[in-house]
């Protein structure tokens, strides 16, 4: 659990959560137990996903990956383990009240539920290759796009802001999350493994749909503008400063050059 | 998820709630959802405990195992799945209030985590064939006893009762872990394939430490008929009808004849 949690990693779920919670007037470090766990949720589907059964992935974040280490069966409970240890995080010591504490627990088994990443993996599992363009975001949006959200909706749950900056937090969340997959896909054509601590052109080498594959290279990137664009324009009318979500918008846009 | 959630099975940790409920003077219903996750969170350690890396099972509840039928990496999403399914059901469903719904959430991710039953799972495997009998009743009480414990415990979080009925519950709930647990070493050794709906002689052929091969078969039916009779003498003081608690004690003594 440690050795997969601490490999660094851009950690950008949890810095996303806080980055919002600062949007919106209120002390980031109020939502530092549901920004772990998300963080702790992430990880346990990396490794999970780098299981032979799955992905057969050697390197994660730039270290063997968990099941390459300690075995197969000990990854299988790691990331058992960090799931329900990322629910107590939130059950044991998340402020804001029990109300605040349900409302964020149900944001992240829904993110992670069928509805949500494990759903958006089997989707990725079954349809690998034959997926249209519709179908590709569809799995993205559940697979990637859910729990990347759901760091937005946490910081959503604790400030209950007015409906107009909730709807506008929303919008920046479903952008973003579009745009780190079309930059990942990008990244896995044009990326050097140096720099990705991963096996690039993995995707391609097993016929997987991408954004790069349906789209090609330019229209990829042009997607990828149109998302930042708009997630940009979503952080307008934010009650407390928003330089770290723009920031985050920033970075992730850049990663592909 | 609905091949192993559906396959039957005893539903003792379900049943186990709503029966402690009902100990309690409280309409078993209220507590229909945790009593539905705790089975979910009980399928989905099973569909991960049977898979090839870890015990390699290919028959459960006289069924296929998931992974049998569907493949290793359904497997492992659809026990991820059911795990956060389980929390949204708790999270949306529960009734009793907030306080509720995050007391069993606790009790559940506590139960579940690592220091609960993935945390059991791990030191069987790790400490397999050389543990002494004090760690056998550690591992054991991690691995089983803690999700049946909770069952017991969520309906204590929903009624809150009095300080010496909670204190005799958590009693019986710990006999009838053990128990059962015994009783499973002893089926293993005793029992029939068909009668179980899953492989015999399975543990000895691993060479598991099991009460049988630690106390032997006479010494483990001994420790049986203790736990048996502590879990019953906790029963006397209920607020409430207490004949399902006896009956479910009573029928997993009886299992081992």
């Amino acid at each position: 659990m440690r050795h997969s949690l601490l490999a660094g990693g851009k950690r950008i779920r949890p810095v996303l959560a806080l980055a919002t919670c600062e949007a919106l007037g209120r002390d980031p470090a109020e939502l530092m137990p549901a920004a772990a766990a998300i963080e702790l949720v992430h990880t346990y589907s990396l490794i999970h996903d780098d299981l032979p059964a799955m992905d057969d992935d050697d390197l994660r974040r730039g270290r063997p990956t968990c099941h390459k280490l300690f075995g197969e069966d000990t990854a299988i409970l790691a990331g058992d383990a960090l799931f329900a240890e990322a629910v107590r995080l939130v059950a044991e010591r998340q402020p804001g009240g029990d109300a605040t504490r349900v409302g964020i627990l149900l944001e992240i088994s829904r993110a992670t539920g069928v509805g949500g990443m494990v759903g958006g993996q089997y989707l990725d599992l079954s349809d690998a290759g034959s997926a249209s363009a519709a179908a590709l975001r569809r799995v993205h949006a559940l697979k990637t796009g859910r729990l990347m959200a759901c760091a937005v909706h946490c910081a959503l749950v604790l400030a209950r802001p007015a409906p107009d900056v909730d709807a506008a937090l929303r919008l920046f969340a479903r952008e973003l999350g579009l745009l780190f997959q079309i930059v990942d896909d990008i990244l896995d054509v044009e990326g050097s493994e140096e720099e990705l601590g991963k096996a690039v052109g993995a995707d391609a080498a097993r016929g997987k749909v991408t954004y790069v594959s349906v789209h090609g290279l330019e229209g990829a990137r042009r997607r990828a503008e149109e998302a930042h664009a708009r997630a940009l324009a979503a952080l307008a009318t934010m009650p407390g400063p928003a330089e770290d979500l723009v920031g985050i918008a920033d970075l992730t846009f850049a990663r592909q050059h």
